[in-house]
């Protein structure tokens, strides 16, 4: 069985993370999706941190199952380029500022009378319209403002950002998640429509209790560190090897197979610990004594024991440790793509199995322009010499 | 134009959350979603967190555009029903732990052969194979064994784990694409299939360059707080009234314009600080020239100038800022809805945006078993006296 969205075609003008995210997402589905970069620089995330071959890793991880090609964007020759590239393709992904694509002459409208057919998915900060239209964002601009980042952290410390852009590819999957479904609407009624998204959406939708407990409750979700907020113990300790454990064991139904396995069936029948509710008012002798039985042994001693229980339990993994995983390895999660600048290139493999569509990584993300010929002449008919012309006008 | 699912009946037999998360999208996109909960308790998060009106909040907020009924599931005839149930549905979503569908006699296999045209999809914290099947896992852990965690926190500090429980959220989204795309290649071929989805594949995901730069690089992604990894200035800074504040305006291209609002444009001509490249060498130092300023401000007098300036810049919101938050207004992300026991219940809207599609949300989360009579009638065409009889037995 082929993949999903074979024969669909994908063009995406969009930059960095959430609309590259997006795409690669489309693209892992089995779309055939077109990066197009400005002539020049490209996508800025080319130039964004670590290097190989040349080459930025974050552009590599984000542009797989992905081909480009390269216009001017400030060119009228390069709108009319990006018009016949519409005019061909089923999606349209983009994340410039709201009203940057109306400036520049390709505004839904008038996308939407060349291409019915078209969809167009528009991922923004705050979305197309509204008081913060104009602001600047990204995403840890946007864990600030949407109340995740307040959540975040320890209790007596300042609030942190997550360790890798969640927001960007929430947003991306939220994106993603709608294109399919304008698809399957467009199945019913033959027509494109805009799909406008916004990461302040996304990350409102994760607030999920937050937003009725304070409204009706007035009860705020403080940051909490590592504490489960309804059920002790469940935390980080630290491991006589000094490694962070995370030992979860909170609820009644649990907490009897965690005391005998910490030898304190005392505290079944002792009325301070027995019940979930008692720890919690407790949770600080509760958390000491868990902690001390894991500071007396290794991380790898706990976690064996732990797990013989049938309870949740795992080391605080590193990097290194990560792409060891096992499981990880079994899921055919780590893959390696021949890249021809960067040589055997390692990231993270396809999300959705499934059990009979046939997806995969069949290409490597594009350097700057590499597939100007085969896009330009496989979707616009162009000729080597209309090729040239444009190429020696700078439009391409 | 009707709601893209429109039509798509999905039986949901998933608890907690990941599962409800994916079939709540599902339902907002136009599904019709039957959740389906065990007889007595129902669903574990109707027990979890702060109630009102006697409903808690969890799975007030997991669970709206469904509707719910009950069933035994460890009576034969209570498993009868749910093949009746499948032989009706479109989708199954389902996070037992793996194999236990199998044991209850729900296994693929069966479940494909009662309905070639059922898409199954199994979320867990591992998947349905491998060398960690056995484990129990929920979301803090699959954050703590993917590498996520270790990324995420203040450098001098231990990891901290997300607010709320962005994997399972992020699972959820992308088992809903998978289901989506599952629904494509079926009106291909005719055929359901299985789409198993795994918490750690989720989370491993969003390492994204964290791969790449630690196999090719031997570079780890540190804690750092609220830093940019690759420019400075970027940090949270307290204000005069004592509030946190995100200012970003780290690039060669942003600089200049922070530099001015802070009346420090001598620092574009000292070669310290001219550069990102420079700026990173020093980055405590050019990080407190911007503090100092924030401190002798208030952070809507922060917010203020560096917005003026084009700059990205927000303050830290809290649950009681965010609920107000206009922006949120006007994309009608802040709902409302009457629920039968709880009265008004506020949560987040729905977040895809369609310029035609109408998506809704038409009904609370459902009370234990509450459309048994409307479900177990439409759907099977059962009579009063064949649900009297189920009942008397205690089958639903």
């Amino acid at each position: 069985m082929g993949a999903p969205l074979e024969g669909i075609r994908v063009l995406d003008v969009s930059r960095v993370l959430a609309g590259p995210f997006c795409s690669m997402l489309l693209g892992d589905m089995g779309a055939d999706v077109v990066k197009v970069e400005r002539i020049g620089r490209g996508d800025d995330s080319r130039s964004v941190g670590e290097k190989v071959g040349g080459e930025s890793t974050y552009f590599m991880v984000m542009n797989r199952n992905k081909r480009g090609v390269t216009v001017d964007f400030r060119n009228p020759e390069g709108i009319e380029l990006l018009k016949r590239l519409a005019c061909e393709a089923d999606v349209l992904v983009e994340n410039f500022r709201a009203g940057t694509l109306e400036e520049m002459g390709l505004g839904w409208e008038t996308l939407h009378k060349l291409n019915p057919r078209l969809i167009l998915a528009s991922i923004s900060g705050f979305g197309q319209s509204g008081p913060y239209v104009d602001y600047a964002a990204f995403d840890m601009i946007i864990q600030a403002m949407s109340g995740m980042m307040d959540m975040t952290g320890e209790p007596d410390r300042p609030p942190v950002t997550t360790g890798t852009f969640l927001v960007d590819y929430a947003t991306g999957l939220y994106t993603a998640f709608g294109i399919l479904g304008a698809l399957r609407a467009r199945d019913q009624t033959g027509q494109g429509q805009r799909v406008d998204m916004a990461l302040l959406d996304t990350a409102f939708s994760f607030l999920v209790t937050a937003i009725p407990d304070w409204l009706l409750l007035h009860k705020k979700m403080a940051r909490r560190g590592n504490r489960d907020r309804y059920c002790a113990p469940t935390n980080l300790f630290t491991s006589k090897d000094g490694r962070y454990v995370f030992v979860a064991a909170a609820t009644d139904g649990l907490f009897p197979r965690l005391a005998r396995v910490i030898g304190r069936e005392d505290m079944l029948t002792d009325p301070r610990y027995s019940t979930n509710v008692e720890r919690m008012k407790r949770i600080e002798e509760t958390e000491k004594i868990l902690g001390d039985w894991v500071a007396e042994r290794t991380a790898d001693e706990v976690i064996e024991l732990v797990r013989a229980a049938g309870l949740p339990c795992a080391k605080v993994a590193t990097i290194d440790e990560v792409v060891e995983d096992p499981q990880l390895k079994h899921r055919e999660m780590l893959v390696e793509i021949d890249h021809p600048a960067a040589g055997k290139f390692p990231m993270h493999g396809l999300n959705v199995h499934f059990s009979d569509t046939k997806e995969e990584i069949r290409r490597p993300a594009p350097l700057l322009g590499q597939h100007n010929k085969e896009i330009y002449g496989e979707w616009l008919g162009m000729t080597d010499e209309e090729l040239a012309r444009l190429r020696g006008k700078g439009v391409i």
